[in-house]
């Protein structure tokens, strides 16, 4: 019989995250605090993470240790398999061997409570008692508040109103781990309540959901914020991903000629990436693959630059591929991937050359997604359809040079909760959309008079 | 490291069903045909299943080599995983081990395409082109769907109007793997247009999209009818969680005290149980239970006894525990458990003490649900939720005896497309509901002058 997958023991799971800052090729740039200018020291951050966090943040460790704490929690679902996808090779017919990891079968349905779980416990051992998050699709909201459940801490989300009405069963998974949900704008906070008496039908956005969440965890005792993507120590976390996935694939005795995520914020493709590209910094050959969405192209047409992570200007300075704070993305079905910005790691790598991106079209991330559905059994995130999309991309490739490849893509997350997209795209309600440069060009007048990396 | 589950490399999986006709400590009454009020054929069944199905649900043999086809397809996501629920465990604080199987992973959500899988393939051998079936809330069309898509037969769901409208997901579900998903009672065949003619806002119900299915299956060309649960050949393939089950828990050298299973037609409690059913037949000791809602208590309150499998009175007369062919559950959120007979594989093995059944009320496993999701993060769907409520019975038991016990049960599914039930419980809108009695005379009427086992 054909192997499938590889399964791991509790026993075999990683015990450490992996810390590129140790390997990375030439310094980054450091992120500025956005009233001086100034590289950003760990206190200005204290009044929003525990400084527990702030030191992975800033560590420059290769290896930390995964706390017996966390790891104990990361067993319930990890060491998730790594499969083999047959039936989608035998309908793509080219040269290559496609493996996943299935990031689908966390009780939150994606990859994000890799970093929920580690969050939730270093803010509960630093005496914080309540989590204040934002979010916009649901998936970051819904793995924080299943994370502080397990530790005991109150979490407070607040989401995107115009998500919070169309997607009522993320927001249900939330109350459902205890949570509270609130949609965004609220008049919880000044933030909100200003948004309000402007615009009192406001849909809301995530910009503004991160300034009340922000806002309401510097302004309650005992409270900290959290951020589901972007900075380096939500990266570090899910290398869990790419470590297990390297564990995996030598019980095969193979290496990857490709690997793919796709990129949003940029957690999920470091997480299967990152340690991937270590070997790549040390020599190996691996051509390493973030997938975009056409209509919010950041590393593939975003300049490299200074700005806020935020609109509302709150955040610190980060050096990365950028569109501008104040684009706006078009309201695609894959809502992880809407954000204007690239986390600074992920920036960095693809401007010396480790890694690389690609932008698809929505209509072909469903095509392709429809595809796996259809061969594979598991329906996919409208997010994970665009590595699959990447993947049928270099299948393509492949055919045509005539090359044989190993690829190995990180399957985000399921698509069950998000079956409207697809209702969409069966209907033929979905339609191919070029993100015109004018309107980049427009957007990007946001960063001008920024400091410049 | 304390250790959380077992898996298995996919060259471990059982590769036979077990049939527990083998075994049974006294023959079973034979189904009757409901015209001749005769014992049935085969030939009486073969324009609605295909012979080959057909063997199986009369077969004696004690094991049943599962196709090489079949095993492929289990691969996507068996064997399943079987945890160790440590933190249920600790909050309960009684002195149990709480083992269960987790079929939430397969790509349906359920335990169900154990048995689509199969049906689906031996139809394809069997020349058949298309498949007709009908479904209640969801989970048995998903199924039904992704099985189909993967031989390439075409398929048909007919799916109760009310879940129709009210359960988008499943319903997109079934048209991501390519499925036809129809409102039932539809204008497609006689026994939806007259339903139609006499009541055109008719919510529909499960015995008439029972009978839409079966006259599409039989006035189409190289067409059958499939069934998710109730008959023997059903039951069997579910056997594979069980024989899962047993191989897992051997390499623990640990065998359950109880074994926990929900029950709605019987296919999930049959799934884990009939192999452990097997050992006790042969002298071993060992509690099953099945655990039923409250509001639909077919094992706990009805009678064993003919009846039909169906409101229109088309099937063969089977001999099971039954509250009456025209009982209508009242609407529980736990679908797959709302109806008014019992497998009688399941029943004839109820009669013979070997199994026991318990009922529970919705509030009661709803707030076993919630627990659960807090403690161990997956959520549970309202089906599963009557299992956990049993091992929450059980646990209260062996802590009021003093005793150690170790459980095992079966995870039947996820609630991600359910959530609306756990809305619904959450804010409180979920009551107590007790079944009157007279309630359940009145319902049996519908046996008076049936044949009697």
């Amino acid at each position: 019989m054909e192997q499938f997958k590889v399964v791991m023991n509790d026993n075999e799971i990683p015990t450490q995250w992996y810390n590129i800052q140790a390997d990375m090729p030439t310094p980054m740039k450091p992120p500025l605090h956005p009233g001086t200018g100034k590289p950003l020291g760990p206190d200005d951050l204290a009044p929003v993470f525990p400084m527990n966090l702030i030191e992975q943040e800033v560590s420059q460790e290769r290896w930390i240790d995964i706390p017996f704490e966390v790891l104990e929690k990361y067993l319930l679902w990890r060491p998730t398999p790594l499969y083999r996808a047959r039936n989608f090779e035998k309908l793509l017919g080219a040269p290559v061997k496609i493996y996943f990891k299935h990031e689908g079968i966390s009780p939150a349905g994606s990859h994000k409570p890799n970093t929920a779980v580690p969050q939730a416990y270093y803010n509960k051992v630093f005496g914080i008692k309540r989590i204040a998050t934002e979010t916009g699709a649901g998936q970051w909201g819904s793995a924080l508040a299943m994370a502080c459940k397990m530790f005991d801490l109150e979490c407070r989300v607040y989401m995107v109103r115009v998500s919070y009405e169309q997607k009522p069963y993320r927001r249900l998974m939330m109350n459902t781990w205890g949570a509270e949900c609130i949609p965004s704008p609220s008049t919880l906070t000044n933030a909100g309540r200003n948004v309000l008496a402007a615009h009192p039908d406001s849909p809301g956005s995530l910009g503004i959901a991160i300034s009340e969440a922000v806002e309401d965890a510097v302004t309650h005792e005992n409270s900290r914020y959290s951020l589901g993507s972007v900075l380096n120590h939500v990266l570090m976390h899910q290398t869990i991903i790419g470590l297990e996935a390297q564990k995996q694939m030598k019980t095969l005795g193979i290496y990857p000629d490709v690997v793919i995520g796709c990129a949003g914020g940029g957690s999920n493709f470091a997480g299967i990436a990152l340690p991937f590209a270590r070997d790549k910094i040390h020599g190996k050959k691996v051509t390493i693959i973030g997938a975009e969405p056409a209509s919010c192209p950041t590393m593939t047409k975003g300049p490299f630059a200074y700005d806020f992570g935020d609109l509302a200007k709150m955040t610190p300075l980060l050096p990365m591929y950028t569109l501008g704070h104040d684009f706006v993305p078009a309201p695609i079905h894959a809502g992880g991937l809407r954000y204007h910005g690239m986390a600074p790691v992920i920036s960095h790598l693809v401007r010396e050359k480790v890694m690389e991106a690609r932008a698809y079209d929505q209509l072909e991330t469903f095509d392709a997604g429809v595809k796996w559905a259809r061969t594979e059994g598991f329906i996919p995130a409208p997010e994970t359809n665009h590595a699959i999309a990447a993947v049928v991309d270099e299948a393509r490739r492949a055919k045509e040079e005539g090359k044989e490849k190993v690829i190995l893509f990180d399957w985000s997350g399921h698509g069950l909760v998000d079956l409207a997209s697809y209702d969409a795209y069966l209907s033929g309600k979905l339609e191919a959309y070029e993100l015109p440069d004018e309107e980049i060009q427009r957007a990007l007048k946001a960063i001008e008079g920024l400091p410049k990396p």
